[in-house]
């Protein structure tokens, strides 16, 4: 199989094809460019920080020694930074990100070899800690900055220096070469390198992460000759397991465990789970190779079907921050890292885009509107590491981490919005998400600008204004069309369209389109209530509440007491109220909550039930009023919504009316 | 104050006064003799482990280096053998007792001094890190063992060695000595001393309890002053905390926050917490002390009205093994350490004792019965650190622990057990737990036996009869009654008592009692539906079921699906069934299960139902049958007993007669 092979629908247009005047989503990405970006420059210019780190001036003894993925926080911002600048103008940030450039331009060694922990902490012990020190995932963040700079900016200072540095890691890593047969314990890389390909046209880049991708998982396991080669424990204290059940965790916690084509479980630490997945996605399109294809297609089906948190969260275990059984999706107690939401929006556009389906889409979205937004707060300052799906009311977002992986990749995926927006076939015009703005397509039938006016997710209209280069272009124009919206309204010109061709999640015009076409959808905005399947226990006996992509969740603030108490009728109806100023939806409905009976810890008689109004806010706004509980699943309360406040032996399964 | 105002109302009767022989409890207290304390003895036998450490042979860079608390674990077991000596002849266990002795013997410095750590690894460094290195807690457990070994066999080899140790700490913490001020971080000591005192006499280890714990709390903070002092990290790698609520948290890990006088709410670590409101409670009785007594029964009631599990469990946060806010007990998540219930056990008794009231008891079963024996196995060789109220069906006993303090811990309270049955007042006889065999009291009245006949708790029918050692005697006999049990049906000599005297928990029988004299009691072992105040999110909605002093659980293993997906209904009956051959009762009812409606994991329709058999177990027999599901907490099926197996949108709320 060679790249010719190629075997792609779709592939996303680029940052400066697309503009984004979106109620809902300018002011977050204004945010992030404003605000979330230079307070994270901040906390990594403190002293003896990444920023310092980067003088190569640390030595044995100091204070702050430098960790050892401090290239991929600089990185990852000047890659958020760079999809900033790709369509606004920004002198300021423009100009620190120069300068970072020129850190990482200093800190380069004569061999292209770029990574400070190995260069004044444990010189001369590179790539001999592939499974725990990060060296490769570092350099992965590298050239994902490298060429968003390039893309950005036309500029090439920073793609040379990645470039040089993916050279000598080609060199190291080349069938031959002294690391033949190893890859990276934390993925990331792999994908980079296509990205690098795609951006120079380099074949080598292609080649080498595949073969890291396929090396992976090979026996005998590359991390344990690692191990007995080197004879000390790894990073962070790791030593080589003993006993079976052990052994076979630690190869599963970085998915090398067997070749990753013919893994079936999303298993291990979830973020290296995702970027994995993406990787091998790109390398089964651009190789044409099915047996990836075929991988990627039931690990999806694993993820989807029992993996999955309904915020787009996912990784159930703290303590490998990754995957636990099927349906172990704990609420409160689980982990739903920002980063592992991030790389499945990553992974579902590259699905979306290879196989054409808008079934990716939809979790994308879930991802996007749910486990991604609620990793930072209303301000852009403060950052969840975990997402769970319950609080206590004593989690809070913090203004920083350690391992500040997330709050950098949540600026560079709300910055790089655009290139999940729209997709383009040959000739085919893609929306996929629902975002104000214009797309800019090059299709065979002429180039082409579409327009978007919604205000979505807060309403579920949609209106495409399609404006051809010429007078007029032939075309197919493909509406993905949520699964969940039952019954969408479409019209043309205003002329409604009995009989839409929905094909594989999206509506499907292809017609002679003139300038100024109108083609308008009503996806019905209902609010949906959804429960989940009877083997996630922390669901069982509870619902949720979604509307559009949005899940909602209840706080302690708009409750007189904890949100566990309340319990929501099944035949009530919810009312979704926007807030005026934010644009952000509420859901309103009358709940019974339970009463309390004294101080007694344990009593014999079951709770009173009260009237109590309901009040769910979208998850992705949580935690911005104090510490506060909060749940995601909400106790279902039963077709009765006649509460019986005060005969403590029978508030619940009165009849609707009111017999009993 | 001084030791003269004793202000208690009853004590224990010695072991060698009690005879147990009971269905129930016998058989697994010759399981700890038999086999628990064979099969912990040997553990403690590897090579580099517990004994070899004794030996002191161990050097800096050879393997195993002795673990800071290995005493206790010796100290607990040489605890646990010797109650067992007390009441059974087993020539064996008493010459492993008498080497492990000698071995301690051994390990003793000339000025009194035994601890292996601080003689072998850190010698030198004695009584410098009180906070971290239980230097004192395991002294404590070696005082405990010394006394309980002489009470039992009458040697004093043991007792002297620890006298020497106490003769020495007394003097390093006297008011003028080298650690004046100070207190162990891991409380334990204060409980032994006064048990040392009472065993000798000796009126200074009282004082030093009580120095020890007044000392305890106050400013400048004794653990702040000797990080300083000693200007390393503590044994855990503990260094001083500098944000306000990490050094919050760091004082109330070991309740050293403030005066324990003042105190009122349970923080911190478990155990450290029981041990020390125990030895509280022994100093307000010793000492008349009225502040002490007020500051126990805040405690007690802030423990048992806010965070303690309906096992008798406690302690919600594993990352202290200790406490959280109030009404925060998870289930699946929780800790609920044995060590923990051991210790409410403990202290319930002391509470008892001092103040005469009987609920304090109701506690102490509800400890026992779950928390406590939950933590072994059937086969008495697996232990449970923590005990969980929920499981996924991951979790299942261990052979041996690094930190080995439950297994030995377990042993010495069930082989107490004697101490815990009943207790004595000036001329009064007081029965607290329903165990059948003998107590031998000796009374102003005369000395008395009594004989309990019971199935306990199978049956709640007592039998007690009352052998004085002459003709007759005049007491006043207390027999505990639960304060689950609604309507005891009591007579004596067949004649029924249709107006009890119920007095602070007891039934209380004054008269003059002749030989052969028959009390009987039917307490109505009803089983109970009991729920959680609506504060307890891991119960919102749910419903547990106990009966007599057993609380009960489901497992997946005697479900065909998630115990999760159960929900009983209100008004089904629940049969009680026992086991012929093991006596052990499960219960049995009607309930309905969630149904699976395909592969989705998120669904916009409800989980239908099916009717299914549900089966609930003692919690204390939970993961004896490998690996499966499990939860206390049961979901409310509300009032109807009819399932609606199709009808997905109904199947809640239908009204006891059908209609919805």
């Amino acid at each position: 199989m060679t790249p010719d092979a190629a075997m792609r629908t779709r592939e996303p247009l680029p940052l400066t094809a697309v503009t984004i005047d979106d109620r809902f989503w300018t002011p977050r990405r204004e945010l992030i460019r404003t605000r979330t970006l230079r307070q994270q420059e901040r906390q990594m210019r403190r002293p003896g920080q990444q920023f310092d780190a980067l003088t190569l001036t640390w030595r044995p003894g100091d204070p702050h020694e430098p960790h050892i993925f401090w290239e991929s926080d600089v990185a990852k911002w000047i890659e958020a930074a760079s999809h900033c600048l790709a369509t606004a103008d920004d002198p300021d940030l423009d100009r620190a990100v120069d300068e970072a450039i020129e850190l990482l331009a200093g800190a380069q060694q004569d061999d292209g070899y770029l990574n400070v922990y190995f260069t004044v902490v444990k010189p001369g012990q590179r790539f001999t800690d592939l499974r725990d020190a990060h060296e490769l995932y570092c350099a992965g963040h590298l050239i994902e900055a490298g060429v968003a700079h390039f893309e950005a900016t036309g500029k090439t200072r920073l793609l040379d220096i990645v470039r040089r540095y993916a050279d000598l890691i080609d060199t190291v890593f080349s069938p031959d070469g002294p690391c033949a047969g190893g890859y990276d314990g934390h993925q990331e890389i792999e994908l980079a390198l296509v990205k690098l390909y795609r951006a120079t046209g380099e074949r080598r880049y292609l080649d080498l992460s595949r073969r890291l991708i396929e090396w992976r998982g090979q026996q005998p396991y590359y991390f344990e000759l690692e191990f007995q080669r080197r004879g000390t424990p790894g990073y962070f204290g790791t030593t080589l397991p003993r006993r079976p059940e052990a052994t076979r965790r630690f190869r599963e916690y970085n998915q090398s465990h067997q070749p990753v084509a013919d893994q079936a479980e999303v298993v291990g630490h979830s973020v290296r789970a995702m970027y994995m997945y993406s990787a091998m996605t790109d390398l089964a399109d651009e190789y044409g190779d099915d047996r990836l294809l075929q991988a990627v297609q039931r690990l999806w089906a694993n993820l989807t079907t029992k993996k999955l948190y309904i915020t787009g969260g996912m990784g159930s275990d703290p303590s490998i921050e990754g995957f636990g059984p099927a349906y172990d999706l704990p609420d409160a107690h689980g982990y739903a890292e920002t980063c592992a939401s991030i790389g499945l929006v990553q992974w579902a556009q590259r699905m979306s885009n290879l196989t054409g389906h808008g079934h990716y889409i939809d979790t994308l979205e879930r991802a996007l509107y749910n486990g991604v937004l609620s990793g930072a707060s209303a301000d852009g300052t403060h950052y969840f590491y975990g997402n769970p799906l319950a609080s206590g009311g004593t989690v809070a977002r913090q203004e920083w981490f350690d391992c500040a992986c997330c709050p950098p990749n949540l600026a560079r995926l709300i910055s790089e919005l655009g290139r999940y927006v729209y997709a383009q076939g040959p000739n085919e015009a893609v929306i996929n998400l629902y975002v104000a703005g214009t797309g800019r397509f090059t299709l065979t039938g002429g180039e082409v600008t579409l327009r978007q006016d919604t205000r979505y997710p807060r309403e579920g209209h949609l209106a495409v204004t399609v404006t051809p280069a010429g007078d007029e272009a032939e075309f197919t124009l493909a509406i993905r069309i949520p699964g969940w919206s039952r019954q969408p309204a479409i019209t043309v010109n205003g002329e409604p369209v009995h009989q839409p061709i929905l094909r594989d999640g999206y509506l499907t015009l292809s017609r002679r389109w003139r300038a100024g076409d109108l083609v308008e959808i009503d996806l019905g905005l209902e609010v949906r209530r959804t429960w989940a399947h009877p083997a996630v226990a922390s669901a069982a006996g509870k619902v949720a509440l979604e509307r559009g992509p949005v899940v909602f969740c209840l706080e302690g603030v708009d409750h007189d007491g904890a949100v566990h108490n309340l319990a929501l009728p099944r035949d009530v109806p919810i009312r979704a109220v926007p807030d005026e100023r934010t644009g952000v939806v509420t859901l309103h409905a009358d709940a019974t909550a339970d009463t309390t009976a004294g101080d007694q810890l344990y009593v014999s008689h079951s709770p009173g039930r009260r009237s109590t109004a309901l009040t769910a806010v979208p998850y992705f706004s949580w935690a911005n009023r104090g510490l506060s509980d909060m749940t995601v699943w909400i106790r279902d309360g039963g077709p009765s919504a006649a509460p019986a406040p005060t005969a403590p032996a029978s508030e619940h399964g009165e009849s609707p009316d009111g017999r009993s």
